[in-house]
């Protein structure tokens, strides 16, 4: 490595170095898919490069079917691009760092507690060993029952649809080798269960578990405030939305009762971890339904998770924040805890600047775009959540509409927030005597 | 007075006061409209009660014609409505008081800087009287130019209907005695400057003008922070709004320039000041200008104005503090001036709180309404913003969907976060030791 490469690694702003990261690899997959010998038949250029930044940002969205389109070399490449999307390129590079028994350097610490969004002073190095452990263990297991229930449905090559299939749930990317996703699955249990599994897990983040491997091997250590908040946000968010889909959306009432639960908690599951696999015709949802997983979208997972969306910390601390405000308490608090003032203000500022991203997405649909103006307000908070899910329109959209979902998954992947550090960074201020001035809200 | 009464006033929280005094008001303005002599044809009971509580919360929304329904004296009830509402009962209460020479108590300031949002130290019983004295004079003015304006074109009872439009107008409500609005007024320069006019003056708000009142009196004065901060976001937000109006509504496309140039600002100036007059069908814009619409009046008008909205000093002050974020700078500051940190944090609260209520409005009406979901967001926001344009629906409304939108203007005059804080308040909190812990957001 060259000093000045050297330099810039180590002074740059990790959310600069993190960006430049996943552009490239989006560059080398999307250069990649254009090969011909990923086709099975011929693929656009901007369809390549839609499923390249589909995949990386663990997004889902796809111009184009993955199974008529991509060989099994295509879909190879599909499946690398979710994996270094999902956990991160940061973590793996650095787990294959320490496998080969060279030190991390400061940079690449720093990338990593940046990537999974970790609190401070949490142990990095010993983390992202877990993190790879974890995944590894989750998605051979997860791997092993989707392979014994394709096998029992007659899939074709059950095993790489298996292996492609949880790798891409735990990942939450939701691409599928079925055109209809899982919607032939729809009634199948154990389907409905294992992906449920690799989903939350996915979901939830390595966080929590880090949190529950150490306390299993230590009972004497507590789990930690930030993994209270996940699973308490996580499980009410799934069960309210779940049980409004199934007592409001006509839809679902010609299913016995055994499949409509089924049908309603995986589509509330599939909008909550964001992966995006559907087992109901998404454009067949009732425009209630379709808005109340707008708002599920847009919460999303949680931190250090490989889903996307605005986070379930997030929410919570402004969800504090404005309960400190109505209550007239100086104090920020949830869980009998007090969030920091510094992550309260940084949850504030993500919530409007994730606001201000999609809402120009949105509206620069509706300025290009023919669908109906509901799906495509759908469809951008399913790009920039990183979700997955579509009304259908996604193959519709013109060339300047698939850039602009492009564009959102990215930021998506990113987190909008870290994109504008990004770009805001080194950016001198000019130093000036400056006085606090009283403003009506 | 009884003792208890006096104790009560002095000892509850604004917020409180407030609401309980709007509702009040909103409860006696709908027994009066109750009332046979009020009407031209029977009114239904919701309706009256959407009328009353429409007019006291400036909002315009209407499920039957003012024109058609009410007689002159309804007309009246309603006008009376719209002024208490618009310039806040407490001041016009307050101005009474002091023209007797009688002492403002304690909590009649307090509950008028509180309904003003004025800034800290404000001179409040000064203020009153210049908030009085303004109205009058403005409205007077607009009336005149109105009266003339509705000779030339032949209207009947041309003053009383100059007087209607002009309180109508500065008071932000947006009630018309014309069934289509000033649909028929579209290309008359005079009428839209004479309305504009009176809409801006009304939604800047009383902050503004009692500031430059107070510079052209002592030339020594500098304009404060907070009418700076609102001039510059009024003036951007209407001409971005309204190029882009302009630039991409091919539906406007037919009219000469002049006309179009017309249409297109009134329609960003009647969204933006919350007034809710329309010159352009609403209904017949593009999916992407009643989006653009939607999101000026998330905006709204301004503290201390007759207007809605969450208001510009909010969305300036979270932009700001999303710039520190981005920057990474610990002070929260715009236009070289340090915005306090409890203004930053009322105002994420207030931008957190006046989503949810949005969006569960948003979620209640798909549930229970028939029209489509794009109109349906339209209503709901216009409601909560009390701008009151509307795609055509209100009438179609059921008597649930009536309900939800009464809810929403109301909300929408109280403001949400006070509203809260009103129905929080009191609740005793467990005194105990608490401690501030991490969160990864
Ligand atoms: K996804
Ligand atoms: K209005």
């Amino acid at each position: 490595m060259t000093t000045r490469l050297k330099n810039f690694l180590r002074y740059s702003k990790p959310e600069r170095l993190i960006v430049l990261g996943y552009s490239l690899i989006i560059l080398l997959g999307f250069l990649l898919l254009c090969l011909p010998i990923c086709h099975k038949q011929p693929v656009a250029a901007l369809d390549n490069l839609f499923i390249a930044t589909s995949a990386l940002s663990t997004t889902g969205l796809a111009t184009v079917s993955v199974a008529d389109n991509y060989n099994f070399l295509g879909e190879l490449v599909i499946l690398l691009l979710i994996q270094l999307g999902g956990i991160g390129y940061m973590s793996i590079g650095s787990f294959i760092i320490l496998g080969r028994k060279k030190r991390l350097s400061e940079t690449g610490v720093r990338l990593i507690q940046f990537d999974f969004s970790l609190p401070d002073k949490y142990p990095v190095l010993h983390f992202v060993k877990d993190v790879i452990i974890f995944s590894i263990v989750i998605e051979v297991l997860g791997a092993l029952g989707l392979y014994f229930i394709f096998l029992e449905n007659g899939v074709d090559n059950a095993l790489w649809s298996a292996i492609f299939h949880s790798i891409s749930a735990f990942c939450t990317a939701g691409f599928s080798l079925f055109n209809n996703s899982f919607e032939g699955y729809y009634d199948n249990f154990y389907l409905n269960a294992v992906i449920s599994a690799l989903s939350f897990a996915g979901a939830v983040g390595f966080i929590v578990f880090s949190d529950y491997y150490e306390y299993l091997l230590k009972p004497g250590k507590k789990i930690t405030y930030t993994s209270k908040i996940i699973l308490r946000f996580t499980l009410i968010v799934f069960v309210v939305a779940g049980m409004i889909l199934l007592v409001s959306d006509e839809g679902l009432h010609g299913y016995p009762t055994e499949d409509k639960i089924l049908l309603a908690f995986f589509q509330s599951m599939t909008a909550l971890t964001t992966v995006g696999f559907n087992s109901y015709p998404i454009g067949n949802l009732l425009p209630s339904s379709l808005f109340l997983l707008t708002i599920v979208m847009f919460f999303g997972a949680s931190p250090s998770g490989t889903g996307g969306g605005l986070k379930s910390t997030t929410i919570t601390a402004l969800y504090a924040q404005m309960m400190a405000t109505l209550k007239g308490k100086r104090e920020v608090t949830f869980l009998h805890r007090i969030i920091p003032n510094h992550r309260v203000r940084l949850a504030a500022s993500n919530f409007f600047f994730y606001s201000t991203v999609l809402t120009l997405g949105i509206l620069a649909l509706l300025l290009t775009e023919k669908p109906d103006a509901f799906s495509l307000l759908f469809e951008a908070t399913s790009a920039l959540g990183t979700v997955g899910i579509s009304t259908g329109i996604t193959g519709e959209l013109s060339v300047l509409g698939k850039l602009i979902i492009v564009a959102l998954m990215f930021f998506g992947r990113i987190g909008p927030l870290s994109l504008g550090v990004a770009i805001m960074a080194n950016k001198e201020e000019e130093k000036e005597e400056i006085v606090e001035e009283d403003l009506a809200i």
